[in-house]
């Protein structure tokens, strides 16, 4: 991933270094195991630990010989041991360290975007609780419908991450399992107990079953669970977009970026980020569920695109968390714009309550759709207000008595169950 | 869905029939919530459940006028009643109904596939356990690996559908909402105890809050889980294509199709069409994906988009589904071909035991690689075995013994888990 | 697809029937060649025309016992001839005719997506000539930028739909191939003068090599270029949808959808929906991308989703098409709001054109930004006109007079090259 | 991209270096259209032309500060020129710059494609022409089909390739476009004349009409053309991975990657990064159709992931190419195992040939199919010969004499066309 989208310390977790660092956990793992089942020798263990120097550079200049990653790593480490050296990576297969290896650098990826949901959560709540009564117009397909309040939209918000969390911790628990079973799963040159030894050090499941790889469904489920997280930023992301538009103005970014050409010019570019981003967890989803299907017993298909796909789409992820959580700190909410978007549009939001109480006293639905649908249409031609172009109505008037009609035009019609909402949430 | 890939019982559960009969089931409850909670008179509530008849004919001719589809079968159900029919509706917007019914259809539609997944457990398990010792080689990179047994390679497949069989249930859950909140979620006119009776009334759990809608990471969930399975699905249909090649031929289909320019073809026609079918499924779930941001409390740019996928993803998994099982129960599995074609690598699947052997018996790795891959090479360059080549190795003949080289070139060394494995499995 | 979104005269076209009669075409034309170069008998050839006969029902009731389409097919014609129908199909593998009878399909409803572009191309000219010179605010990031027209706007569609014409043309150049060269592409069983003959009868390009198969970059080609065609009408959708909203209320759709529960509603449906069926398109490319892809000689991977993506992609771009001329053509344009938005933000809009007064009369660029930067503030917080800031300003006023700054805030400064611009595309 | 896959000269066309470069040359020429038109004094262009310095660091630093990189760039390049710094950029919006500088690095990107690809041909064609009588088996649904030469196989990859090159030239023509029209495209603050200017200097068409930006459908059909390239080295790739398993052996890549855990393994590795990565473009150019639609005249969704997307499509298409020629150049074709493999299923290739000329001898098609079919079966069952099935059926000695059936089992018969085939490539 670019630069400018990577962020410590989500970052720091997807270097060559940090990768490295975890094959030497995994490998040094195994020695003990073996070690302690008196399948290498004791001292030759203690040597190893004494000895054993993680050294990049060299790593890197015997891959450029041999073109492989793991196998080089691994003869760097001999070399830095000596003769021990070759009970490291003893009876195991690369993907055996590099699939548990980079199982605990997921969970641990997992970990770190689970602790910025909840700070964005928090942040969420905050301002759901502040904007609890802020009424402000909903709007369906563009155009108004009825009276909601501000703090309703954050807590659907609210919900949907909440969700998320639970899905975060479902690929967690998938994803924290480990293989070390050899190059083709019997564990003919690797015992079984190793395996166990090993995951329980690192704290990962074995997995019950497996070939030279952890099967890919497990990290299609971690990547899919990334792109419905993003998919709830990006929804959040085009919701503040939209109320932040000049003719909206009902929101805007603390810390709107500007223009090279036109000085006036506040954009919602971190909300336009976010959004535009979202893109790219979700097609890295899609080479994720491709990546399942392996010939065989393993194929390298995946590995390519693993290097890319799998760090990019946690830093991605990672990084929207970071600055949706900033916008919503620092989002500046303008209730006087919500006032009057809300009555811009001269009462037609409240029609379906008009709808309702003829219905109630008696009128067939489609009568009072055909005739509300007409005055609504007389707001519009005439710049009236919905109620006076009611008022005006004969057929109305002998349904409504001008109290009835001011009822319903009364905004607390449609907020008398906010608290319920809240109620479900909060105390 | 194409009829081709359209099977009962799930093809019932998306005809417009049947999906005008749970929008009736919807509204239906609701009346009876309104009556209970006196919200609407009792008596109407009985008339309606009298009169009322679904018209699909009318509502298509509504809807042909109006072009709005729930609005028009609204409109049909209140002429078959008459006058009480005003109370059809009541308080409610579209996708309450929509939405609600969406989710009783994909909770049904679950249930099938959850069934469906039982019976193909079913058929592996049983062909595990039939070749849990037959023995084949492992291929990694197209290439001979170590000996496997037939039995694991299901076991693998076994293991990742019952993880499949979770994601369901968990998608399941997650879907099981219903929302009766009305227009942008505020209950402004229909009681939130209506939403409460009706979804228990329909055994969903009512959504904590709404707006127009379910939101759509819910719908995201489920289209995800259906790909991660039709993932699954094509990982075994690719693996069956490969091994029932010309020059493998270890596994044919029991049904092959055959050609109709060369009559002695026999093709794993099924196994290609799961393949190519899952892209469907995976492709289904991205836009799935691209439905969660919506815009303020409801677009219908989804709406268009799930009256295809959602039916299509369920239908297309659920002919995947059952094509996979009659495949695994009347696959034909040819041992002979199996044994020839492990050792027609004449050995060299046993490498790396020797490869161990030698480390061991105290030669460094890198050394131990090298000499074994030299002689590797000349079993290629002369179709010797790998272990006449080995003897014929004076370095060797001084590690190993020529009893020590016969016990490396056990198959048995290979298998000695196996029991273990299954273990895990089954009794 | 659903009958929603399946129109005439596409929908034709991708019919079981329509199928057939394609295939007995291209049979028929490899049967006129086999006698014209004396392959099989003249007399037969002609039995064969006099009697041959497309049963449906039979091919189907063929199909359902041996499972292989077009095998279904020749029998059921054979059985229509009698014994002179042993030379249809002579040497020819069942792509010979299922491929070349699809590039006829295809290019045929190129044409037809040509013929409906051509439809929109009309009304977006007509629409963008009527407004050469509606003025309306230009805005970036949802915000106000800078004047423009609305027939700006229309000729960036107009240029962008023409783009996308040529790209249909070239589409329809790759896929207008033929195939008749036996099993593998060899021409074994079936001359290549055959080939030569039938595609020049087809009025089609002979593959210059094939295998059993049309290779699928053309059909890529076809679909992303379909791709991009309904991402220009998403594209115009969108705006649409925006220019629609309550607040802007710039433009409305003719015929506008309503709500079951809000009597005044209306919505922008028909662009939502173009807005969302774009993403079955751009995913329906993807896969035919994936098909590329086959192993060796031919695999039937590709077939199943075939079947699927290429009828829906056509239907359904189709249906855009037809729908967004539809909006094009009945589009209601408020040049009053237009107007209203514009001034709506006090003359912010002509911030850029002070700012490089200002460095032309040599200010430094970023002083002079930060200078009207402020100013622009100032504008939102007090509800002042931006010149009436400015003209507050001692600094400003000691670079630019009244008049200076008058000029400044006219609107034509901005439309001054309009007619040029125009003048690239019409007289 | 992360630096495994990306390699020279593409890897610095992509550097934020020489981004900045590209940026500096499309303002230096503005400054001189300027200057030549009048527009801004001469002596200023000439001050510019002397002072200005790109100064990364400092235009980082800037950046950092406001958060917008070009007008960071710009300000940099202001203050290393001095006052008459302030005609840099003059009239311009950042997208003029960003634009215009994007179309010349895609340019010359897709040359360096070019060129790629006119190498991987050369190695292509030279191997084709080498194997034009290599006989081999030709495979569907990976069962053996009818006779074929490798050097067909190429043939088919050749004419592909060669269509892709037409591609990238189309392409590129739809690409090389500029845009100086400021900020939404109504040049109301820089003449036409200057686009004008500056297009032709730098060799490119300038936008017929643009808002703030070229419209994306250009950039779509670039990067959907890289996809359909990189499908087809997926399709090369997936060939020679099925074709160097060990079963089948029919070529090996020249420098086969090892296992750390398995001496003996020579994997297609090359092969499966390739089949990996073409997931990567594909996916990619997903993102490109998604960024069609902008909101208004500019938004930023389309900006993030473009920073991505553009690059690593370059690079990984870039990466392929080169592999796979070095694939293709080393690859080690076995036409030993070619002939073996063609000659292990006994026969059953010419089912055919036998199939025709019963038919030509009057017997049913459906007849003549099924006796072979049973005669194939016979094969299998008893391990004989099909020509020796074939002599010992009455019923087919009663059509063909001993003689007839040898010429009908001889590999030439299937082989005659091969030279008319190449004949339309090469003389």
């Amino acid at each position: 991933m670019i630069d400018r989208y990577s962020l410590s310390p989500m970052k720091e977790l997807w270097t060559q270094e940090a990768k490295y660092q975890r094959w030497l956990e995994v490998e040094l793992t195994v020695v003990d195991a073996l070690a302690e089942l008196g399948q290498i020798p004791k001292e030759a263990a203690n040597t190893i630990h004494q000895k054993v120097k993680l050294n990049a550079k060299r790593a890197k200049e015997i891959e450029d010989k041999i073109g492989h990653d793991l196998l080089a790593f691994v003869r760097s480490l001999e070399e830095s041991v000596g003769p021990e050296g070759r009970f490291i990576h003893r009876g195991l297969t690369s993907y055996d360290v590099v699939d548990t290896a980079l199982s605990l650098t997921i969970r641990q990826a997992l970990e770190i975007l689970n602790h910025e949901m909840g700070l964005l959560l928090q942040e969420v709540k905050k301002l759901a609780l502040e904007h609890r009564h802020t009424i402000m117009v909903g709007r369906t397909h563009g155009m108004h419908a009825e009276p909601i309040t501000f703090g309703l939209k954050l807590l659907i918000w609210y919900a949907e991450l909440q969700r998320g969390l639970q899905r975060l911790a479902a690929a967690q628990a998938v994803i924290s399992t480990g293989k070390i079973s050899g190059s083709v799963g019997t564990y003919a040159n690797v015992d079984p107990e190793v395996e166990q030894k090993v995951c329980a050090k690192l704290n990962l499941q074995p997995a019950l079953v497996s070939n030279q790889l952890l099967q890919r469904d497990r990290h299609a489920q971690v990547l899919t669970t990334l792109a419905i997280v993003a998919g709830t930023l990006e929804k959040m992301a085009v919701e503040i977009r939209n109320l932040h538009r000049t003719e909206i103005g009902e929101v805007r970014e603390g810390a709107p970026h500007g223009s090279s050409s036109m000085p006036h010019k506040q954009n919602p570019s971190t909300s336009e980020t976010i959004s535009g981003l979202a893109r790219l967890v979700r097609l890295n989803a899609l080479a994720a569920l491709e990546n399942m299907p392996v010939w065989h017993e393993q194929d390298l298909t995946r590995s390519s695109i693993e290097r890319i796909i799998i760090p990019d789409s946690f830093l991605v992820t990672h990084y929207m968390l970071r600055s949706m959580t900033k916008v919503i700190a620092s989002l500046r909410v303008n209730f006087e714009r919500m006032k009057e978007n809300l009555e811009s549009s001269r009462g037609v939001v409240y029609s379906q309550a008009v709808l309702l109480k003829l219905i109630d006293k008696g009128m067939l639905r489609m009568e009072a759709h055909e005739l509300i649908r007409a005055r609504a249409l007389e707001v519009e031609a005439t710049g009236k207000h919905l109620k006076e172009c009611l008022a005006g109505d004969k057929k109305v008037r002998t349904y409504l008595s001008p109290e009835e009609l001011d009822e319903l035009f009364d905004v607390q019609y449609h907020l008398k169950h906010v608290d319920v909402i809240f109620g479900r949430f909060f105390d």
